[in-house]
């Protein structure tokens, strides 16, 4: 069934509510999905309500009535931070939507003494855009109960700090660790996040930098993966291991 | 280090041998790479093998002599067959760059009753060379010790047919399963296939042909994953679970 958010600022809602549905999902479920009058669809409110809805009428704003509601499935029982240092092209759309389907909470860029790409404030804006819009399609699309936030591209230093909050705090470095099995056989997180480097790894300095924070060191295995693909392996694993 | 593999027709390699590398892999040593003179890299046999090597000349051949040999590190200690539906546009490419990487045997693509991509035969061929390109430059970049084979296109109930053979084979559904982990605990297996469907999905008779001929139905979790995403998720928990 087709799942579109309601605006933050909607109040909470509630069987028997009325929500118009505007701007491009309005044009969507017209134009696209040709919805008509009486079909469901699902609204969530993204914080972990799904709303069973029944269209009213299908226009330039779209009106909808609430049924019922229920808990949203798609939400994993832990909340999974990435951390990924800012690489080349459009490996980061990329990043971000492999991260929300494999259940991240958040995605934040950062920048580490080998990142290649360094975007100048005006582009970092409108990449940061696009990737809040990739990070929304990709939740509606997958079954997301919220849409993962993107934070703003922070230096390594302030990624680190934030990140070893988490129960887990995973530093994946090639230079070797525990096996990521061993650490996540070992309790069962209420928060994890998961720091990776850009294409050319992360400097012995910043390794050790991190290890003294208090992050865990992991390793993913003999195979070196690319940067773009640590995100969707570790989250598959964190899904595997605690989801299902 | 960087990493070459030998040609097929090599003979099996000892120390003391001297290898003639030549086309691509000779450009990228001297024109990439700049390698000179003494500089070591890696030959592997496609077998399981790594030959570490000298470089003794650099020219449109490059000439290296080999020192001692390993087990490739890079295989994992199952063989995991992908059996992907044809999807459209190049997320084909990915799928193959993806499974390489996370350590698939073996990629091969199949038509089934949703699929939109249907290739006449030359298109056909010249997608099945760039594929068998991506998945050699996979291997070679994440340390694998044999480069997996891409498969021409096949029908449905032939993939069913071989993929069925494996330890575990699994059949990926959104309608409904076994959990991953759960099928994947209950042994340890020398080989798995792995059956992935369309953008629509596999139609319930297909699913049904695919139970009755003893696939063992799976669910990923809460979230629908996009068909391109699949394979890289399984391969990364049969990783996990068996390798690291």
């Amino acid at each position: 069934m087709p799942r579109f958010f309601i605006n933050k600022d909607a109040s909470a809602p509630a069987p028997g509510d009325l929500f118009e549905i505007t701007g491009d999902d309005a044009r969507h479920i017209s134009s696209s999905l040709r919805m008509k009058e009486g079909e469901k669809l699902i609204l969530c409110d993204g914080a972990g309500t799904d709303c069973l809805c029944a269209v009213e009428s299908v226009g330039p704003t779209v009106a909808v009535r609430v049924i019922s509601l229920s808990k949203s499935a798609g939400e994993p029982p832990y909340r999974a931070a990435v951390y990924q240092a800012l690489v080349k092209g459009d490996k980061f759309d990329s990043v971000v939507q492999k991260s929300v389907e494999c259940g991240a909470a958040s995605v934040t860029p950062f920048l580490s003494s080998r990142c290649v790409s360094r975007p100048d404030e005006r582009s970092a804006g409108k990449k940061a855009e696009r990737w809040r819009k990739i990070a929304a399609e990709a939740a509606m699309q997958c079954g997301r109960g919220a849409i993962p936030g993107v934070g703003d591209a922070i230096p390594f230093s302030e990624a680190i700090k934030a990140a070893v909050e988490a129960d887990i705090p995973l530093f994946c470095y090639e230079g070797g660790g525990e096996s990521l099995r061993e650490v996540l056989r070992r309790e069962r997180p209420g928060t994890v996040s998961v720091v990776i480097g850009p294409e050319g790894g992360f400097s012995p300095e910043e390794a050790a930098e991190a290890a003294a924070a208090g992050m865990k060191t992991v390793s993913l295995g003999a195979r070196i993966l690319r940067t773009e693909t640590v995100a969707q392996t570790v989250l598959s694993c964190l899904s595997y291991e605690f989801e299902t």
